[in-house]
């Protein structure tokens, strides 16, 4: 890309943020494989400060760590949602779940009584890349919809395995919610396993959940050896209830959180390797990440946002910046990457790189950041959003960013309305500490607009968590 | 070590934690080089959360980064107080600042008009290993009496260059301390920078400070090749005022403080560079550390403890854990080490590599943690003590850490006695959020007893700050 559409791109960018996705960002890059593999591992309400190369100082993550010594270590990498069902879709669909219905402040995630789920006329990652010859897999925690036609195998998915929706979900009657989650027994969750449309286990027992998601996904790696894949394993842990594999018990210093993140770890290394092993290595695009910010409520039993504040379910950086680890051997230039992106990027970002033109006939949130990725290009995102279900709480602009609202993450507290919102520069202040609204009233006036011309891009949908 | 001499050991040290060095903790190991170099990088309040590999989004830290992924990463490594002066004293002489007189409750640090200081007697690290052969030198801020009896020449160092104290003493008259601070010029502070016993500047362009210290240490590594040394590099950054040099400014997302971190950095590379061009590489073993945590009341020019509670000046985790990387190639086995280990332990560990005995005569209150380091044994520290100035406000035991009394770190705020203590797992929950004191009433008993145990220990000495 030459300086002039360079210039051209972030022209572009400022005046149409969120509505298009700018199809000329990257040129063509030798380096880049055709059809490459992609494999998303996506941690279920794990935080930005659980990793070791994230700064936790008592849970092990040695795969994680080298992974992010070998590849790129994203410090500025976000979530659309800081729950899980909104989170996911937007991942899986490049765009915000105001746009798919798939979000409630009433509800705020699918539960097994839910009638709605992803539409129909959505289109995944999945199917996309589906048509475009890819062998497809979900392997993992779904929660986009468990009627028939919202499941995996209806939105692209080759093939499923795992949970329709949360493993805290389907409580036995009878049970107190918050003390069963942390004092869990299998029987008390009555969550199917599935393969494809079939139940084969019900209650999941989830003592072995993390380690059969792996075998399952080392399989399918092994099974798609000569054909481009995309793997989705979206492991259901460390959600409460935490579980983990007899080998992990006790294993670590940070008590069963610790153990399950360090099973996880595990598994990382087993799709690491089996990818070694298959001659996948340099074929194959990993990114790790989580789909929301630490469950806090529960104390030891969530996790730790790090140096962030707030948690899942909130709208400050804690509840949706994650850990995000990419790794393509060969392709990625190693480093710390701190620029802005978002799990609303992945699907841009694997079209372009598997030569898959993106749907000109909807409104994308995500962008292609392939260029930021390879070192070519200057980042096309400056602006994140703060959904917290369906309002935007607040916006980061660069290296700024206006809380208009703020609410407990996770109770019944009212909202608090901020008029000036509040501002906090992310470079300086990461952890949300110091307001500087008095000291930027232009940048305000920038976000307020910003945040204007995006609401003017929204349409009703029909919503469909409520149903 | 054979496992019963192990158990002994660990008698041992339940019976006498903290007042003798166990001389037989670790068997004589082939691996360790006859006379290795030591060099301790000591920053001025840099936070636990501070580097790249710690878990700062926007700080740049590859320099320190590489060194923690070719070195060992110290995730549970303390200072033995949270100010400059009794920290300095301890991690020196490796006796607690309560017996050298270097604490006080009523100034904390020496200052310009202070006529006290290391007393004569005290046993350095660099007066021991200079009787044994070495080069010392120390190279920075000093802070520990600047009358000449109390000098880094006086104590063992064959040559000083660098200040007398703290970069923010000597503010000129009329000046607002705390507004001066954050907006800072050379000329406002007063400190002289000096060579041995002469002053050679002043005020000291701390604009270059940073720079000029690195040359120094780099001109004393050159010159040293033939013969064992020991560098004590404590650079006066991130201390406020923030002064970086040209090069580094605006360098950084993270603003003046990250444009201070990222110079430390570069000259951490600096001193590594010129090792290797020496080729003492695997003859010279590195500590990097920090005085204590972060002075959070600056905001965005103090640093940050990352996960970690507190700052500066509190007994709070983030007061006194520091960030801690040991590089030695080919002697020390990369990894994260998450055993407890103080600056107290660098002295008897130091006499310990060089073999040199410890002195007889004197308690000391640091272990030597060689056989954590090499591998080949258990970590002979179980416990850590917290004191703010003359009194122990916390202790931790094994993963547990109990406040007696906490207190704002650096406000005129009232001491809270918590009776019974404030109790935290601190592998479980190292941000010291969830007291578990009901819980556990025989840990606060064992606790209790080993408070009292050390302080049978302590020997009234004349107080050096308050004269």
């Amino acid at each position: 890309m030459n300086i002039s559409s360079r210039n051209i791109l972030i022209v572009y960018n400022l005046l149409f943020a969120g509505i298009l996705v700018p199809q000329s960002s990257v040129s063509a890059d030798k380096r880049i494989n055709s059809k490459p593999n992609f494999i998303i591992i996506l941690a279920d309400d794990m935080g930005y400060g659980d990793l070791g190369t994230f700064g936790h100082p008592t849970i092990k993550t040695p795969v994680l760590d080298r992974m992010a010594e070998e590849g790129q270590k994203w410090t500025n990498f976000y979530v659309s949602a800081p729950v899980c069902t909104p989170s996911r879709a937007g991942l899986l669909t490049g765009r915000l779940a105001i746009r798919t219905g798939m979000c409630s402040k009433k509800r705020r995630v699918l539960f097994p009584d839910s009638n709605g789920g992803l539409p129909e006329n959505e289109i995944t990652i999945a199917s996309t890349l589906k048509t475009s010859g890819y062998s497809t897999a979900c392997i993992g925690k779904w929660h986009l919809g468990h009627l028939p036609q919202f499941m995996p195998n209806a939105h692209g998915f080759d093939y499923f395995f795992g949970m329709p929706y949360s493993n805290d979900e389907d409580l036995i009657n009878g049970k107190d919610y918050e003390s069963t989650l942390v004092n869990p027994k299998v029987e008390y969750f009555n969550v199917p396993l599935m393969r494809n449309s079939e139940i084969i286990e019900r209650p999941a027992n989830q003592t072995t959940i993390t380690k059969r998601y792996t075998e399952e996904a080392v399989n399918f790696i092994k099974h798609n050896k000569d054909k481009p894949f995309f793997l989705y394993l979206a492991h259901s842990m460390p959600h409460l209830p935490l579980f983990r594999s007899k080998e992990f018990e006790n294993k670590s210093l940070r008590g069963i959180y610790g153990d399950v993140i360090e099973e996880l770890d595990w598994s990382v290394g087993e799709i690491l390797t089996a990818l070694k092993k298959s001659g996948l290595d340099d074929k194959t695009f990993v990114v790790f990440t989580s789909d929301n910010g630490p469950w806090t409520i529960f104390q030891d039993q969530g996790g730790s946002a790090g140096l962030l504040s707030g948690g899942k379910g909130g709208t400050y950086e804690g509840g949706m910046r994650e850990p995000a680890i990419f790794r393509w051997p060969g392709t990625l230039k190693p480093g710390i990457i701190m620029d802005m992106a978002t799990t609303l990027d992945l699907l841009p970002t694997f079209f372009k790189l598997a030569n898959v033109d993106l749907p000109k006939d909807r409104i994308y949130d995500g962008y292609d950041i392939s260029s930021v990725m390879l070192g070519t290009g200057k980042d096309p995102r400056d602006i994140v959003f703060f959904y917290r279900d369906e309002e935007v709480f607040a916006v980061r602009k660069g290296e700024f960013k206006a809380h208009f609202m703020t609410q407990h993450e996770y109770g019944d507290e009212k909202v608090t309305v901020h008029d000036p919102p509040l501002l906090f520069n992310l470079n300086i202040d990461p952890s949300e500490k110091h307001n500087i609204a008095d000291k930027h009233p232009e940048i305000i006036r920038e976000i307020k607009e910003i945040l204007k011309q995006h609401q003017a891009t929204l349409i009703p949908v029909e919503n469909q968590l409520d149903k």
